[in-house]
């Protein structure tokens, strides 16, 4: 993006942080697989990004009383927008998943890379923090990412699921991640899958 | 929304955040005055929730190291949720902006009363610290939601302000409100809008 940032009369570390606002707005063009609950476009990467956060102001209470909110909320802000150069990759895309990791990484630093440097090695590190999920933080943050677009299938009677012949078998190993990321949310992701299984919304 | 949640084996309590998360979801078709900076498409109000968050996890560092950021973000990513009731009224449109406040109450009593009672209180609690606007964390909050739009206005070479033949003496005013709640934001504001009136995106 080439905007006149240079003539705003500003310190340029505030420059640099609103660069890096304005290039990572670009997330709002980036569509997912499933679509909008009314079917009339593809959700972004952005809007799931703010429904992983309202998930988890939601879930954290009774799931997670002991992680930082703070950190979950800012590491599901910020966990996507490496998909303004990469892209999303689906789930569904095993093998892709795998190609993208290292055009990612190398996303992620140059895209964090325009803040200042001090703040964007931070944020480098809140991003490698979820992609290792070692820490209650990512763990739950993680899980919660699953969740959602388990959810949203869920109640949008499987279109994605159909659109990719997804059987209950691969969502369930699937979906298992969410039970090892954070145990008890586990119950609960195998209500969904069972549920939809059982309204033929998943194939055998 | 009528969504088979009854038939979930899920406690009550976990079937109402599921009915409120996806009830919530419906603010992704909530389309607001600006649009994307690919000019594609209006933004959603579910995007702008997750620039907001993504702003004040930004400028938090700097500007308001003492506030609880994990309250912020939370109220940053519910604040806009009466609109799947009430519809966006953009700031320009300052008399609807007096007339929405009722309603606004009105959804939020309902949205929030979807959830567990305990749970719907407290977010119903934080809905209304955001609009009181007397905390630190709400002032802070505020200030971001008044500064996101102006930096996308600005970067989108002024087309919704064109569309409203908005002036430069009226958009100083309605941005005066960032410098009131947060002051440390008011100078980056004001660089923001004498910019855009220098290059004539503001009207005289």
């Amino acid at each position: 993006m080439t905007l006149p940032l240079d003539a705003l009369p500003v310190p340029d570390s505030v420059r640099q942080q609103l660069d890096f606002l304005l290039e990572s707005h670009r997330l709002t063009g980036i569509v997912r697989l499933n679509r909008l609950l009314d079917g009339s476009r593809g959700e972004s990467s952005a809007e799931h990004s703010w429904h992983l956060a309202l998930t988890a102001t939601i879930l954290a209470g009774e799931h997670a009383p002991g992680v930082d909110l703070s950190r979950v909320l800012s590491m599901l802000v910020i966990h996507d927008l490496v998909e303004v150069e990469a892209g999303d990759v689906p789930i569904y895309d095993e093998q892709s998943r795998l190609d993208i990791v290292a055009v990612e990484e190398r996303a992620a630093v140059a895209l964090f890379g325009r803040l200042p440097a001090a703040q964007g090695g931070e944020l480098l590190a809140l991003w490698h923090e979820f992609e290792d999920a070692v820490t209650d933080e990512a763990r739950f943050a993680r899980a919660i990412d699953r969740l959602q677009p388990l959810l949203l299938h869920w109640a949008s009677d499987g279109a994605a699921w159909a659109q990719r012949g997804v059987t209950v078998a691969r969502e369930r190993r699937l979906m298992a991640a969410i039970e090892q990321f954070w145990p008890s949310l586990g119950p609960l992701a195998d209500s969904l899958v069972t549920d939809a299984h059982r309204r033929g919304l998943l194939a055998d």
